[in-house]
Order: C-alpha cells, then structure tokens, then sequence
C-alpha cells in the first residue's frame, strides 16, 4: 500500500450524468488535494464544464468500457453524479457487459432509478467503492428547519406537509419525488420530466389566492450515494415565476446545489426553503 | 303515495358538472319514462347539451340554492356527474350553507374528491338518495377482460400492470387516478390536469421502440355514486396521437362513456381498451 502522506486521498472516478453537480465534485475533490478522473456520459454530461478535468465519454449502455476507465485510471472510489434520463433498450445500445447485466434483472420492470441501483451495485461487485455526493460536497445534503430569512406560514406549512405525503407515496413506486401543492390541492405530480418542467406547467393549474408550494422528496428506498433528488438556483427562479411561495425538501433525503447562492435569490425573492422530516418523524437517513 | 302506475320511476335530479356524461344521464333517464331536472353547475356544466331539459344554474358554492332546488323540483334521487375542477375558497363564493359545510371540514386538507364526497353527504342528510351514473347508464362500468379486437402484448400487460399498482397508490393519497407508462418507465403521473392533458404530455417523453399505455383507475375509499374516472373518444384519440398503443383500466372502478363507439375507434386505429383488476385480485367495487 501506498504511504497515506504519498497519497492521502484515493483518486475519485466521476460518473458524470447532466446538470452542474459533477463539474461541482470535480473541483471540490481537486480543491481538497484530490486526483480526479471523469466519465461524461454521451448526450448527458455537460462537456464545456468537465473538460477541465482527465475524461472519457462513454455511453450510458457502454458498461465494459466505464469499469475499464475507472480501473486503467486507478479509481477506486467512484462517485455517480448528475441527471440520466433512462433511454429505451435500443437506444441504449447496451455493450455485451451492460446487456448481460440488463438481462440480469429484466428491462421491462426496469422503474427510473431501478437503472442507477443496478450500475451501484456493478461498481461494488467489481470491487470499486461507491461514494455519495454528499461526502465530497458536505453542504449539499438539506437539514431540517428554515434556511433563509423567509418562513412559510400555516397555509404553507399544511401544504408542504402534505406535498411531503404525497411524495413519499410517490416514491414507493419508483416514479417521482417531487410535487406542487396548493391550498390543499395537488396541482401537478414529478414523472419524468423534471422538476423544472413539472413547475412550470403548475402555473397553469393554479388557484386565485395565497400560492402554492414546490415539494421535494427521496424514495424511502433510495440509496443515499446515488442521485438524491436536488434542487438550484433554475429551480427558485422557475419556483417563483410560477407563483410559488416556496420550497420544502425533504431533510436529510435531498440535495441543494450552490446552497449560499440558493438562500440568497430565496431571500430576494420573498420565497421560504424548509428542511422537513418525514411526518412519522423519519429524515431521508432511514433511520 | 303516488301509485306506481302513475310514477313507476322517481323523478331524477342531475347535478351536472363538464363533459358529455351529464347529458347522456339525462337522455336515457328521459328513455326510460323518468322525469329529470338538472342543477347546472356555472362555468362547468355543457349548456348546450343541457338545456333541452328543465334545468337550473348555479355556482358550485351555492349549496342553499341547489338544495332547494333538488327539493322544489320534487328530486328524491339525485346523481352527480361530470367533471368540476375544484376553485379555490374566494372563486368558489360560497353561500351561508356551503360555507358552513366547508368549515366543518376545513379547506385547508381538503384533496380533489373530498369536495365532491362533502357534497354527496350532505345530500344524504338532507334525505335525497344518492344514485351512482353507472345505475342509470347500466353499459358504463367496465369489465374485466379485453373488450375490443386488439390484445395487448407481453409488455403492454406489463405496463399496464405497472401502471395499475401507481395509480392506485396515487389514488391512496386523494390526488390523481391517470398515468402513462412506456417499457417500465413511467412517462406522466396525473394530478389534476386531467388524463388528456396528462397524455398530451407524455408523448414529449416517449422513449423509442414500442409504445405505452393509459392506465386509469380509481381511488380505493371512493364512493362509486360519485364521479367514477372515465374515458371517452377524445382519450382514445389523444392517446393514439401519443403514441399508446392501448388503455388499461380498473374493471368495475372506472367508466367508459359511449362505450361501443369508443371501442370501434380502438379497433380501427389498432388500439387495445382492457379491463383489468387490481394486482391483489380486487376490481373498484371494494370486494
């Protein structure tokens, strides 16, 4: 083994989906000393972003090559980070490693994050160690209680609960984690369209009066080192235009990207983030 | 007591919210020898068609006004059907009556359908007996079973199964009965923009190779009297124009309005409709 003062930190493999939090865990590994090697993930990741850093593009389907990457590179911690949208079979064009993988569990029942789950388990079984955004980036991870200036009032309290419901229950089938809630009303449900489409159309359903609220859950099977469900500055800015009052997330169970930045626009726009625990008591910890 | 060869039916009042069902009631009621009456709901019900029987107007707010006039009018049993989009407290302007009722329950957790079971209690109390569409409209329920020419495949089932277990969990919560799913994946959850919307939307988010399915069920603790979820012509085309390659549904737990019409157009454009039961063996009648 390597002498630690050699080599204090092992280099991390980035498995790099959409979105800004892989260029985010590139930098923060780099910033503490850390070697970095990259995979973009073809028609995912964001290649103006990541090319700062060592990196290959592979497909999503293109397993042999993606563990081949992270061996010849030495990682043996290995991160995955970043919106992947689950392609069709064909579109996949899965390699003879990742078909014999999908042939494993069968495509057909095959829910959203079923895909990711499958790949986690992959980098374990060929020995590599899986680690959670949260554990490079320690204020991604939402605790409990109000984080700007702003708090929700009783209307908005009644509904993030009830949003909180509505999203766990959500989860327990492996579709969504996110919904809007107004006044007691359920305006639109998180499938695969994002949260910021699923926003945006909320605004066609709202009410007259006091606004609704964006909810933000986990699956209560989800595990925390894959993609936890995370929220940015688009998605204040989407919040607010479409008449919303605030955010709640699910504490412990989600992620804020560029948390500083997040409270700031929240608090110039009159707008509340709220980290909540489960209405049984549970945060997304599973404890 | 009238005798019943004077009266062999009671008269037959309608509260009529939007979409074809309310006038198709009133069309068979009058068939078959029953007197109606309808109670118009303003800004929902299809005046058009409506208006060729002894009719009423009244805002969905309007408790008091619509009592009596189900009373006036000699109406002992009384059907709800059609679509009401739920307003929110200021739009609905209710009366001394219904805002009475709405403080009893408290708006505030009040989900879709609590509106419309609200409304179906007080009914009850007030001594009218509560009769479901499906009563009158005997071809509405749905059996189980594929009714048209067209079979879905070992996938399709698959989704559609799928398919059946979310909605019925998102049913559980008193939020939407619709969703879309394509090889596992689950394309569009309905909230309540309601199922054509819903499929309008998840043709943006199809995957490549075979097609999805429209799946619709009902809630668990919903009152079959009330407005049962139903499909029509207009699904079946925009479900085509999506892309579906049929739709599933809860046998006994959802209505098809039109019936052989509807199926007609399935079979011409290739599309299966099927009857289906819950995945623990029960259908929607609660057995």
């Amino acid at each position: 083994m390597t002498a630690p003062q050699d080599n204090p930190l092992p280099k991390l493999g980035i498995i790099a989906g959409g979105g800004a939090l892989p260029a985010r865990l590139a930098s923060a590994a780099q910033t503490a000393g850390r070697a970095v090697f990259v995979v973009k993930l073809d028609g995912h990741a964001n290649d103006a972003d990541l090319d700062a850093y060592p990196n290959v593009t592979a497909r999503l389907g293109a397993a042999a090559k993606i563990l081949d990457a992270m061996r010849t590179n030495d990682c043996r911690d290995v991160v995955l980070a970043g919106k992947v949208k689950r392609p069709s079979f064909s579109a996949m064009r899965p390699d003879w490693r990742a078909a014999k993988l999908l042939m494993k569990v069968g495509m057909k029942a095959l829910g959203d994050d079923g895909l990711l789950r499958l790949v986690g388990e992959e980098l374990e079984r060929e020995g590599f160690r899986l680690v959670g955004a949260h554990e490079i980036l320690t204020d991604l991870a939402v605790p409990e209680g109000v984080l700007g200036k702003v708090s929700p009032d009783d209307q908005a309290m009644t509904d993030a609960k009830h949003g909180l419901g509505v999203a766990r229950i959500l989860g327990q089938a492996d579709v969504g984690q996110g919904c809007v809630v107004q006044q007691g009303l359920v305006l639109a449900l998180e499938a695969i369209e994002g949260t910021d489409e699923m926003v945006r159309r909320s605004a066609q359903y709202r009410r007259d009066g006091v606004g609704g609220v964006l909810v933000k859950s986990s699956k209560p099977q989800q595990d925390k080192r894959l993609d936890l469900p995370a929220i940015g500055l688009t998605t204040v800015d989407e919040a607010h235009q479409a008449g919303l009052r605030g955010i709640a997330l699910l504490a412990g169970g989600t992620m804020i990207i560029d948390r500083e930045a997040v409270i700031a626009r929240a608090d110039a726009l009159g707008m509340f983030i709220i980290g909540l625990r489960d209405a049984d008591g549970k945060d997304g910890h599973g404890v």
